[in-house]
């Protein structure tokens, strides 16, 4: 019995949505290396965007912008930023970690014919944000968010997302003239696939190993 | 053509399992009063949480935890430390925005008959994490990822979500014995709906309103 005109009848999906739903999410991969040139139509995007623009926000804050990149002049120094962070961070690893590390691909920027930078606006919706006031981070997890509803509706229209953390903030801030009240959240590259790993990349190349659901389940109270 | 035994073809979804995605994030929304008293079943918790569990995370770091939280006498403490946080949260509005503030219901603690507290572990996978070493904050964002995926398995199932964030962290972290080098991401309340708002909560309730998306978009480089 409907209460309220806003209010409207909500029970689960059908059999064959709730697969499109836990397929795009065990389908999902951090993609760096199987991008395809074929271009991502300006209709495709906007389908995305919309998609990112609809995860929940603390107080409706929706604090999130999207940068869009195309140019390859953008996009090379983005990859020099990307470059040389990475080379630091490579020198953290020891001795067959190293090797290891250096080894693995852990970016498309330039491959990608897409790129998006999402940002955090931590002053949008004014000083108190319902929801914000007990948490100052509420506002970055809204566009993390939307980040993964980003990545969730390009993997059902066949096209991969990498998310890039390997950068030292002000090198991307200054590529991108983006001002220091903004968060950047993430750096994305995005581009059509036509084979993804059946597996995390890491767990195939040996880096690392999917932990067992069971023993991350606590009852009641915190129990490690 | 497959270059590596890990590689599959990986195309665009059908029309309905898209359609499943889509539906799933834009009909999505953070309940506060509508859940039902229905118990959600172990089988259905562990499908909810295998999901989150396959959120991306940094150097695959899986750094989450759930406390699953069911007993009356501990949703009763966490919805008193809401409870106080929410009166000082009140404080901080002024006039007419106080009174609209205290009006609005922003919790189903008690109401929900499953709660899980997500929290994330800053020490799982040692020192240096591949992928956190240039930003602290991703272990944080890989589980906000999860959070979110559950978000959207439960949609499916017809379960609601709402995310608290109105508690002072000490408070939340003495109820549920969470250790200091464990960060609290979120605090769930999950239960059966038969029905949903139609759009934000908030913005039926005329506290905030959706703003156009393409405002929110930049070309190359950030335009605001």
């Amino acid at each position: 019995m409907t209460k309220h005109a806003d209010l409207a009848a909500a029970g689960a999906f059908s059999a064959s949505e709730k697969a499109g739903l836990y397929k795009a999410i065990y389908n999902r991969r951090d993609v760096r290396d199987q991008f395809l040139s074929l271009p991502v139509s300006d209709a495709m995007l906007v389908r995305l965007l919309d998609a990112a623009h609809h995860a929940p926000s603390v107080g409706l804050m929706q604090p999130w912008n999207f940068i869009v990149i195309r140019q390859e002049e953008t996009k090379e120094k983005v990859f020099r930023a990307f470059k040389k962070a990475n080379d630091e961070a490579a020198e953290m690893f020891e001795g067959g970690r190293k090797s290891d590390y250096l080894r693995l691909k852990l970016e498309g920027i330039r491959k990608a014919p897409l790129n998006i930078c999402v940002t955090c606006d931590r002053t949008r919706g004014g000083k108190v944000v319902l929801g914000r006031t007990h948490n100052m981070n509420m506002d970055l997890y809204s566009t993390v968010c939307a980040i993964q509803n980003l990545w969730l509706a390009a993997r059902v229209e066949g096209i991969g997302l990498g998310w890039v953390s390997i950068y030292n903030d002000p090198d991307l801030r200054e590529i991108l003239s983006i001002p220091d009240e903004i968060e950047i959240i993430g750096y994305l590259c995005l581009g059509y696939v036509e084979e993804l790993y059946t597996r995390p990349e890491l767990e195939v190349k040996n880096w690392s190993r999917r932990l067992p659901l069971e023993e991350l389940v606590f009852e009641e109270k915190w129990a490690g």
